[in-house]
């Protein structure tokens, strides 16, 4: 029964690779006075000191054992025949491994024979052992499929072809009344929302029971624990989705009992005998923060039991690492999905025109009507649209600003359902102010700077100027928030030069068949002005802006260019602009052929009980559009009318059609114009996610 | 006077490398109303749009400029002599650079004149140019002095032969008296302080002044506010120091006037005309911690004014980086400077014990007194000796631990003072553990794990079990900040289960000749047992331990290994401290061959009210010992006396001498043994700081 396998029957590699993999060495104890037993995990070595256990003038030594079983010694000494007994020296070191999975307790064993000087046998230690296999698994390889011990499990690695599990926040709801983010419950109310969790599989095989007290425990550290929780699955049966809510409940917690959550770090879980898999389900539960990189280790530990009253020790423990997925923007190049703007009492004129738009560009038109807004108008400032994405799942998710006006229960309250997530950042009233409005919040389209690629393009926000002593800025809950997200690594912009202070009022980003994909339009006085000089000098000097319009009195091209204040004022507004235009060619890698100027006057206003002069668009500010695929939709400017056409209409057509797109003229005027804000802010646009998986960037 | 220069006259590379820094490039803006005047910063270059400041129906332009004034045209064009006018494009765009400091406001200039289709003149623009060179300056290559403007100065990168400024905490007292750390005060009241901060320089080179309007101002973040505080040189004098005291304070307020500080993030700098440096001092405020990765930028910029009522925009900004210097911990294989042990009424044999230990090293002995220690003799537990270093200072900083027992003022009271720095975290009581002792807290001596180097070593801590539902911790805010110090990367290893709770109750290290410098020395039941063994074979299983100590029942050879009870607890000992042993090998790199086992054994005690069992050291544990070059002092162990000598001894002194090093043993058994602690625990070695500079660290 005994096979004696001598360390010189060994290949020299094999003594190499367990060098390697001396991580998983575990020191194991041999006596002579009793037997000993021990478990042996697959893949790691037990490793024993052969003096340790010798009797007192111990000289040599021998070892024997089962055909299961491999050993090799170190240090390694010179030849020897399977039967001579070895030399013992201070340092000898016994390295057991085995070959497969034990099918019962003990079916293996080691013994080791010690001699004193003259070959008497002068003791004999002795080492049951069991075998088994565990593996704690995910999707590694980030294909959708838990693959069996992906070597690179235990670490996480940004790019293509590179390693590491992926975790959504569960910030969706699976109900559609009652509803709250499915994180915010510590139990599984529906089957569908597993989907949105990730898979880990336990696989073990062994003996049908692990010998008398060992356990498997599965834990997580406390940082960790307020970001992740998990289930396990009962049992694999698929769940009849028609019981009653209440029943329901119960049913499920039965069946998906929870692991681990912040209450408990550690739970024993079952070992199942034989070859076995029971499946565990992951949910994350916040975002990437500033206190928090994301990374999410789950450990598997082999207990070996001591004795009453002494914690158990740990012989073997698997880990898993998980990210948990960022929050994705979406830039105007992407493929829109839904429209959403708002029904006021006012604004009958701007929803025909945005109607037509959208039914014309083929996407669906969603309309917030004023119970629900209490005439808050400002789509685009109470929510941004984005996504999480995996291998497994994806989904929309809102942020909801701390802007917090009348429309703040919508993004939760429409928004938030089965398959469309929620987010939000709670500021103090006194941090928020208009620069938190998500007018202030857009993205580029993908770019390369310098080398660096950003395929998911870049935020862009607005704040106060670095070297205001005082001045308005986004929160910092927000800006920690976005920036904590890695993945669109945000440039902040000066925007509180603006009245509203929001970087929607001065660029956008349009489709382009050519360059780099798309331009930077940007707001410009300077082109204003040198179109307006250009219709004088062609005689055009007496055409109005403004004309047609209730309660505003037209004023003539010849009128403005003579206000050499107002001149002043947008030589200051241009130099703002370009302030923000030289970073933004720094921070996006853009070239001058790279961004359109837009003919858009801007005048300053003193805030009441302030000193501080701030600026406003002097007509509908162009800019400040909405971008459907090919189609913008532009605050109709009213500008002066030169042979029957509006002369500032006339050169946004010209710029744009040059890159193949189409503008719709919408008037925005008595109801989002007057109001300080534009057809852009009014809206807002749920777009298709990027086919750019976001685990491929290379950090 | 105007030098005519066409782009033809320009060589190709120097359009090339306008390409590269364009990161540099200011829009500035032409007008042909009015003549216009910019501010060139060297370095840079301004840029504007030819099209922009256009006349109407310009179709060419031709530009002249005077010497010291250089530019040029993109897009590129066809050759063409420089008289003749450019055919003027959508994107033209002028490149302007100046080649040296102007002497007068508007010394040079340059201007454009627009051309219709028939080359008839249809405008002028003319451009007043004033050239000033700045630069704000730090030693960013740490050889400890500010050279001028090193391009890498707004970067900071780990290495040798990398780059990045370098900032102390300035946390020593320069007072002796009514003493607080200097970081404490936001004005400086010695000269002595200057030192202990990093000087910056800004340096300008330009006409007498600034144009009218124009400003310098230096600003940080909010967020790095709070780690940093600059003030600024008013001349630079050497001061007498004999001033008394109220007289300093005022002179130095004046004479070292607060620039930035967490109230003031923005301040002009003035602008001192011709050739100029001005010196700054920048404190360090923190040290780095989870939520404050170590980095901190100060900008410089020029602003330029617009009008009455609006902020200056900035024209041109220039950034330093600073990392803060880590706090470091020192091993024991460093040379010692002091030993502190405590005085107490009933360790008298310890002290002198301890005094001759220190006399022979060589090294100075502090004792502090009973007034002040109240009874705590633990003087490694309430602190931990480190340092800061950087290229123009070092001094030692103590960490203070939240243990807070009646030694609690000690660190501040006695150690804080002129170039001794204090730091320390507060904790919830409640949070406050005996693993909060800094006997917890160790570091090894440097290590390569795996091809990492570790040349400041891994600084040991000691937690709960990782399985453990429940258990003792080093509380978080301390862990926190010793992972955030990045460059002793810690390890956390079990030490629960000990009653104590600390890692020097089983391991230490010592130097060593050979192999990696050093020996791990770890506390070991197998070799007790195997040791006492081997003595009861050769026939002295009647020798005595405790033999001749007060209180204490002696006990044979024979009795210990008969008490099998005795033998389980220590089995389970062992397997916890094996567990570790794996750990150390992994983590820091070791053989076999760099560990040695020191014959000690453990027993088991219940806590009261807790029904945990827990291990406390069964004789004096020898591996708490105080390491002083080459000479341990060693708790004397009491054990059976072979011979007529003690064979713990006699084993250790053998284990020990191979190494070159010898064992001193102190009596610590009444005064320290009786209480739970040894010779390490109540001592404390202050120590030479490394020859390896953290900053060359390769991360």
């Amino acid at each position: 029964m005994f096979q004696e396998v001598s360390q010189t029957d060994k290949p020299a590699f094999l003594l190499k690779r367990r060098k390697v993999t001396s991580e998983y060495n575990r020191t194991c104890r041999l006596g002579t006075e009793n037997p000993q037993s021990a478990i042996y995990v697959l893949g790691t070595s037990l490793k024993a000191n052969l003096n340790r256990s010798a009797p007192p003038n111990s000289k040599f030594f021998s070892v024997k054992c089962t055909s299961n079983v491999q050993y090799s010694i170190s240090p390694p000494h010179q030849e020897t025949t399977h039967l001579s007994p070895i030399p013992l020296n201070g340092n000898s070191m016994l390295f057991i491994s085995m070959s497969r999975a034990s099918q019962y307790e003990n079916d293996s064993k080691l013994s080791v024979q010690y001699y004193g000087g003259k070959k008497e046998v002068l003791g004999r230690a002795l080492l049951h052992l069991t075998a088994v296999e565990i593996s704690l698994d995910v999707d590694a390889d980030r294909d959708g499929v838990v693959e069996k011990n992906n070597r690179n499990k235990g670490t996480w690695k940004w790019g293509p072809n590179e390693h590491g599990a992926i975790l959504l926040v569960n910030c969706d709801s699976e109900r559609t009344y009652w509803k709250k983010p499915d994180s915010e419950q510590n139990y599984i109310s529906k089957v569908s929302d597993l989907k949105d969790m990730s898979v880990m599989v336990l696989r073990t095989r062994g003996p049908a029971k692990l010998p008398e007290g060992y356990k498997l425990t599965m834990h997580i550290s406390q940082g960790d624990a307020e970001s992740v929780r998990v289930f396990k699955s009962r049992s694999s049966e698929v769940v009849n989705n028609t019981l009653p809510e209440k029943l329901f409940y119960n049913y499920f917690v039965k069946e998906y009992p929870l692991v681990l959550s912040s209450e408990v770090l550690s739970q024993e879980v079952p070992y199942l005998g034989g070859v076995a898999e029971m499946n565990f389900y992951v949910e994350g539960l916040r975002f990437p923060d500033k206190d928090f990189d994301g990374l999410i280790t789950i450990n598997l530990s082999l207990l070996e039991p001591i004795c009453e009253g002494l914690p158990e020790t740990p012989i073997f423990t698997d880990k898993v690492v998980f990210r948990v997925a960022p929050w994705i923007m979406t830039p105007n190049t992407l493929q829109p999905v839904e429209v959403f703007v708002c029904s006021t009492s006012d604004n009958y004129q701007f929803l025909k025109g945005m109607r037509n738009l959208v039914a014309k560009s083929g996407y669906k038109l969603k309309i917030c009507h004023e119970y629900e807004n209490r005439g808050d108008r400002w789509m685009q400032d109470e929510l941004e649209f984005g996504y999480i994405d995996s291998p497994h799942q994806w989904f929309p998710v809102v942020l909801d600003s701390p802007r917090d006006g009348k429309l703040q229960d919508f993004p939760y309250n429409e928004l938030l359902g089965p398959d469309f997530g929620y987010v939000t950042r709670v500021a103090q009233r006194k941090d928020v102010s208009s620069l938190d409005s998500f007018g202030n919040l857009e993205v580029s389209p993908p770019v390369t700077v310098n080398g660096k690629k950003y395929p998911l393009g870049r935020i862009i926000i607005g704040v106060a100027f670095p070297t205001a002593t005082k001045g308005r800025n986004m929160t910092k809950v927000v800006q920690d928030f976005l920036r904590a997200q890695k993945v669109q690594e945000p440039i902040a912009l000066f925007s509180d030069w603006l009245l509203v202070g929001h970087v929607d009022e001065f660029l956008t980003f349009v489709p382009a068949p050519d360059r780099k994909g798309f331009r930077l339009l940007l707001a410009s006085p300077d082109a204003g002005y040198k179109l307006f000089r250009g219709l004088q000098n062609d005689g055009h000097g007496q055409a109005k802006l403004f004309e047609g319009l209730k309660d505003e009195k037209p004023i003539t091209i010849d009128e403005i260019l003579n206000d050499g204040s107002l001149q002043d004022e947008n030589n200051y507004v241009q130099s703002c602009i370009d302030w923000n235009r030289d970073v933004l060619k720094k921070e996006l890698g853009l070239d001058d052929e790279d961004i359109i100027d837009l003919p858009i006057l801007f005048k300053l206003v003193v805030e009441e009980e302030k000193e501080q002069y701030r600026a406003v668009a002097y007509y509908p500010d162009m800019v400040n559009m909405i971008v459907l695929g090919k189609n913008l939709g532009i605050p109709k400017p009213f500008g002066p009318k030169v042979n029957g056409r509006c002369a500032l209409e006339a050169e946004m057509c010209s710029l744009m059609e040059g890159l193949g797109l189409s503008c719709t003229f919408i008037d925005d005027f008595a109801s989002y114009h007057k109001l300080l804000g534009e057809v852009h802010c009014g809206s807002n646009v749920r777009r298709q996610p990027f086919d750019f998986k976001w685990w491929n960037l290379e950090m």
